[in-house]
C-alpha cells in the first residue's frame, strides 16, 4: 500500500466566489435534476457549496457561494438546511476523476449529510418542517441547503448529533451490506478488516461486535491500535512494518472466513489466500489506485494488473467466494432504506455510534481532504456548511482524552486558516 | 444443454470377474491407504465392488468379486458392511475421466454408503458393532465391506432406512453448505435450482423450505414437474422448451437472490446476468462438458471457453458474489462432521427426506449410470451391494402414485437384465 506518501503540490487554498458568479447545475436538488427552482419566489436564497471546478489537486474543490430563487418544492420533496456533511473516500477519487459515478465537474460533490427540513413540497405526509434528518445521494450534499425527495431522508433519533447523523450513512450502509447481505458474520468467524481505523473500518468492527465472538484482525498504523482495538479489533496489524500475512496466520495457521478489501491490487490476491474454505472475499475499493494528490497512472495501472482474475473452475478448487461491493453503483432504494432503519435501530439500541475524527468547516476542505488523504483520521471526517468564526478553534467530537491526534490536526489547521486569511487580507 | 442425448455406443454388460483376478487396490480401507489388510486372519473375506477399469463409457465399470484376508482394523477403525451405495454426477465424470480427486484406475468408486458395523478397532468408543451407520469417503464406497476410521461414520437416525441414509451425505452436504455457508438464504429470498429434480436439486428444495417465505425457481423437464412442485420448488420451468431467464423475468423481473449452477459454461453467465444487486451466484459443476457417455472434447472446450471470467471491477461494478463450490476439495473433516449431524437433526424433526429415485443391485450400474446421465431420475439413484435374486423386481422407495417414471425404468431395466442373464447364460 502506498497511499501514505504527502502530496508533493502545494497546497492552494480555496476562494469563496463572489454572488453574482452563474452557479453551477449542481445547485439544483441533487437527486431530482428536472426541479430546477422557479424564478417565482420572493428573497434570493444564498447557499455556501462546495465545488468541484476540474479533475486534479486539492485546490480543484473550491467553496462557491451560489445565489439563487428560493427553490419551488416539487411534491414529495423537502427542503434541508444542511448542518454536517459526510467525507469519502470516493470524494477524492472523485476529485480525481477516478469515480465514473460523479457527474463532470462543475459539480457539488458530497454523498451524505445531516440537516433541519425548513420546508415541505405537497404529499409530504410523514416529514414536517423541523425535523432533524439524515439525508444521502450520489452527489450534491456538500451545500447549505438541498431539495430532495422525502423518501431519501431519514427521521435522527434524538440523541444523534448531526455529526453522527453525517457520518453514518456511507460507511455504515457500506458496512453493513458487506458483512450480513453478502459475507455472513455468525457467532466464532474470523474476519480481516483493512484500514480498520477508518470510516468503512470502525462501522464494520462495531458491527462486528453485534455477533458474539468474531475475531477482527485489523491493519492499521501503530499511533492508532489503542484506539482500534478499544472499538473491539481483537489483533491490530501495523501493516507498514509487518506482513500482515504472516501476522494472521501466526494466529490463525488456517486463515479468516471474511476479508474485506477496500484497497484491489495485489492484497487482493494476498486476501484471497489468506480465506477458509466457504470463505468470502469483498473487494469494494482501489485505494491502492490512489497515491498522491493527483492521477498516478503508475499506481492504476499496477492496482489494475494485480487485481485478482478468476474463473469459475479456480473458484470450485478453492471453495471461496468473490464480491465486489460498491453502494455507489446500487440503485435499488427499498434496499437502501431497508438498512438505513435497520442502522438506526441499531444506534438507538447503543450498539452502533460513528466515531468523529475531525470536523472541518467548509473553508477548511483542504485540510479534511489531506487528513484523510494521508490517513490520518480515525473514524470520520465530518464537513460544516456554517462558516468558520475567526476565533474558532477546531471543532471535534473526539470524546475528552480520545483525540489522540488533535494537536497535530490543530497545527496543520492553523496553518491553513492563517493562509486563507492573508488571501482574504 | 445438451446433457439430454441419448448414448451412441452400445451398452455392454457388466461382467462377474472370478475370485482369483488380483484384487484392485482400492479394495484396502478407502481412507486410509495405509491400512492394508494384515493376512493374519482365519476366513477369506469375499466382497463384491464395482471398480473402474480404465475412462470411458458405461462399460468401464465393473462389477468384481475380490478375496481378501479378513482386514486387521488399525486403532480408531471401524468394518461396515455396506447396505446400500449413492450414486453421484461426480462418478459420471470420474468414468469420463473428468474428476481428479478420484485415483487412477483401477478404482473402486463411490462416495457415500450406508450400513452396518461388523467390527471395531482399538480406542473406538462412541461406535460398537451393529449400530446403522453413514459413510463418506473420496472414493472406495461401491463395495460390499469397507474399513473407515469411525470419525467418518455418523450414526443413522432409527427411522432411516439405509437408502435414505445413501442418499443424505453429498446431495445435502453440497446444498447445505452452499444455501447456508456461500449464499445466506433468508425470508424472503429467491433462488434459481438447476437440475431440481436431482439429488442436489430435491436437498436444495428441501433446505430451502426450512427458510420462511423463499421463492424457488427450478428447472427440470416437464414430466418431472409436478413431482418438484410437490417437494416445494415454486415455480418449475421446462428448461427444454422455454428460455429460463426470460420465463424468471416475467414473474421476478428484478431477478433472483441466489443461483445454484452445476452446468457452467454460458449457463453460468445466464445466472450472473440474472442475480439480483447483492445476489450470489454458486457453481459447483460443470454438467454441460458430459453430453455423450464418453468424453466429448467439444462440450468440454465450449463450456471451458464460455466459463465466467471475471476481475474485481466488473464485481463491484455489478454488486454481484460468484463462489465456487465442490465437495471433493472440502479436506476440514470438522466442517463435514458439523454439517452432517445438522442435516440428521433436519431429517429427525422431519424438516428433510431425501427422495429415492430408484435402487439398482450392483450387477444393474449400467443402467443406474444411464438412468442418471439421460436425466430420468427425479431424486437419488441408489446403488445395493447385495446381489440381485433372478425373479426381483427392481427396488423402489418411491412412495405410492410418485413414481411417475418407474414403469419407464422398469422396461429399460429388464431389458438390460436379461443382456446379462445372456451373457451369463
Amino acid at each position: 500500500m502506498s497511499g501514505e506518501e504527502a502530496p508533493t503540490q502545494q497546497q492552494q487554498p480555496e476562494q469563496e466566489k463572489k454572488p453574482d458568479e452563474p452557479p453551477p447545475a449542481a445547485s439544483d436538488a441533487p437527486q431530482e435534476p428536472g426541479s430546477s427552482p422557479a424564478a417565482a419566489e420572493e428573497k434570493p436564497l444564498s447557499c455556501r457549496a462546495l465545488v468541484l471546478t476540474g479533475y486534479g489537486g486539492y485546490d480543484k474543490v473550491r467553496l462557491q457561494v451560489k445565489t439563487q430563487s428560493q427553490p419551488q418544492l416539487k411534491a414529495g420533496e423537502v427542503l434541508v438546511r444542511v448542518k454536517a456533511c459526510g467525507l469519502n473516500f470516493a470524494e477524492l477519487l472523485g476529485r480525481q476523476g477516478l469515480y465514473e459515478m460523479l457527474p463532470a465537474p462543475p459539480v457539488t460533490m458530497g454523498m451524505e449529510g445531516s440537516g433541519v427540513i425548513e420546508a415541505v413540497g405537497e404529499d409530504v405526509k410523514d416529514r414536517k418542517v423541523g425535523d432533524r434528518v439524515i439525508t444521502l445521494s450520489r452527489s450534491g450534499m456538500w451545500q447549505e441547503v438541498v431539495v430532495v425527495s422525502a423518501d431519501h431522508t431519514f427521521p435522527m433519533p434524538e440523541q444523534m448529533s448531526f455529526e453522527e447523523g453525517a457520518a453514518l450513512p456511507v460507511n455504515y450502509i457500506t458496512a453493513y451490506m458487506m458483512l450480513f447481505e453478502m459475507a455472513n458474520v455468525r457467532p466464532g468467524k474470523s474476519i480481516l478488516i483493512h484500514m480498520a481505523a477508518g470510516g468503512v473500518g470502525i462501522a464494520a468492527t462495531q458491527l462486528c461486535k453485534t455477533v458474539q465472538d468474531v475475531t477482527v484482525f485489523g491493519t492499521a498504523s501503530a499511533s492508532k491500535h489503542e484506539t482500534i482495538a478499544q472499538g473491539g479489533v481483537t489483533h491490530p496489524i501495523d501493516y507498514r512494518t509487518k506482513d500482515y500475512v504472516e501476522e494472521i496466520r501466526k494466529i490463525n495457521p488456517k486463515g479468516v472466513d471474511i476479508v474485506l478489501d477496500p484497497l484491489g491490487g495485489s492484497d487482493t490476491q494476498k486476501g484471497f489466500s489468506l480465506l477458509k474454505p466457504l470463505g468470502t472475499l469483498i473487494v469494494f475499493g482501489a485505494a491502492n489506485c490512489v497515491t498522491g494528490q493527483k492521477k498516478n497512472l503508475l499506481a492504476m495501472a499496477k492496482t489494475w494488473y494485480n487485481q485478482l482474475s478468476l474463473n469459475t473452475l479456480k473458484l470450485m478448487q478453492a471453495n471461496k467466494a468473490v464480491c465486489g461491493f460498491h453502494l455507489g453503483y446500487i440503485t435499488d432504494e427499498e434496499l437502501i432504506s431497508r438498512c438505513m432503519f435497520k442502522l438506526l435501530e441499531l444506534y438507538r439500541q447503543g450498539k452502533i455510534k460513528p466515531r468523529i475524527d475531525s470536523c472541518y468547516h467548509f473553508e477548511e476542505v483542504t485540510d479534511a481532504m489531506r487528513r484523510m488523504h494521508e490517513r490520518q483520521n480515525i473514524g470520520k471526517v465530518i464537513l460544516l456548511p456554517e462558516p468558520k468564526k475567526q476565533e474558532e478553534k477546531p471543532k471535534s467530537n473526539a470524546e475528552p482524552g480520545e483525540n489522540v491526534e488533535k494537536s497535530e490536526v490543530s497545527e496543520k489547521k492553523e496553518e491553513a486558516t492563517e493562509e486563507v486569511k492573508a488571501e482574504k487580507d
